[in-house]
């Protein structure tokens, strides 16, 4: 019998995109090999892993000769390979109401908290764009009322299983108090209950606040 | 026999995500109801739209009981419901490699497409933010010299197939001349062909410049 090698991450313990399949990988319980990209050090901008990933972003998954960037892309292909326990609706309704809601994640979520939490994390105060940051909590505020409004009729965003769109979420859910946006109350049931989940636990980033709105 | 009825598309003619919708429901044969958003007296932002897609955006499909907003999920959707022929290679490693395609597209491309032509095809020349359009141009610049050195060894994205990652593109592709940018070799070669098939011609914006580069 053929063992399978270990699939290999290029990852970061601080990245929150990255955190996404370090979730994934312990729910689904698969074993792997970081490779860790010492960002602090401009090592995703370096020609060795530029020829890895030419956008200089982790994560980057290697699976035998399979290559994949993107952490959206990166989830998908892990249910294909490794489908339980699911991270997906079992109907393709389901499936496009889990799609919809990682893709708003990203446009409407994500870009919007790296706005803010990076400079507050990794840049002295006097770097931070503040009418940029300021933008962004706005417009983070509008979606979370959206959100909310779609959470109060349902326990996850997809149906009735935690799912890949809960995965998206997780990482930037966790840094809600360092913006000081106190979630609406639907949105925080939701983030309270997916953050005390033992993969999201296990694989917050050092620096992650202490989440007071449990 | 139930005949299921056909799906409803809020759409418009001129909008670049909804074309992508256009191009699929062709090239799979599927019959459906156009339901045009007069974006141009802002019916995308009334309140009657608003109930139905919260961020004012076409596409938006509708098919019995369901809804899904958002492109590349209705791109996903459909392909589960109409998977001949499909749009979408037949391996994992394949559809980790277009999933990844598709979300370049939307990171590194259409955004900064969006840019330059929303102005240029709806602005007048006073409301233009050149410094902010020169930018996107670079960006765009930047991402073909990477997708042409992708495309020196094959013929589409991943794989062999016409994909949901070649779909993603083209109706950003189409406006290449109106951005003034003359793509690399293998990106040209690429583009001229899939501009050229049917499901994108017949699904062109009124308003789609000539293609000079073939």
């Amino acid at each position: 019998m053929v063992q399978n090698p270990m699939p290999t991450l290029y990852t970061h313990p601080m990245s929150t995109f990255a955190q996404r399949i370090h979730i994934a990988l312990r729910e689904k319980k698969v074993e792997w090999t970081p490779a860790v990209v010492d960002m602090a050090k401009g090592a995703h901008k370096a020609a060795e892993y530029l020829a890895i990933n030419p956008y200089g972003r982790v994560p980057t998954l290697e699976d035998g000769a399979m290559r994949v960037c993107e952490s959206t892309a990166i989830l998908e292909y892990l249910e294909e390979r490794h489908p339980e326990p699911p991270l997906m609706p079992a109907d393709p309704v389901g499936r496009a109401q889990m799609r919809m809601h990682v893709k708003l994640c990203d446009l409407e979520f994500a870009g919007r908290v790296g706005t803010i939490i990076f400079p507050k994390r990794f840049l002295p105060r006097e770097r931070w764009d503040q009418a940029r940051m300021d933008a962004a909590k706005a417009g983070i505020e509008r979606h979370l009322a959206i959100l909310d409004t779609h959470l109060a009729t349902r326990t996850f965003l997809a149906g009735e299983i935690f799912t890949q769109a809960e995965v998206a979420y997780a990482p930037f859910l966790l840094f809600l108090p360092l913006m000081e946006i106190e979630p609406p109350e639907h949105v925080r049931e939701w983030a309270t209950e997916l953050l005390a989940r033992s993969s999201v636990v296990e694989t917050r980033p050092a620096d992650a606040p202490d989440w007071p709105y449990g």
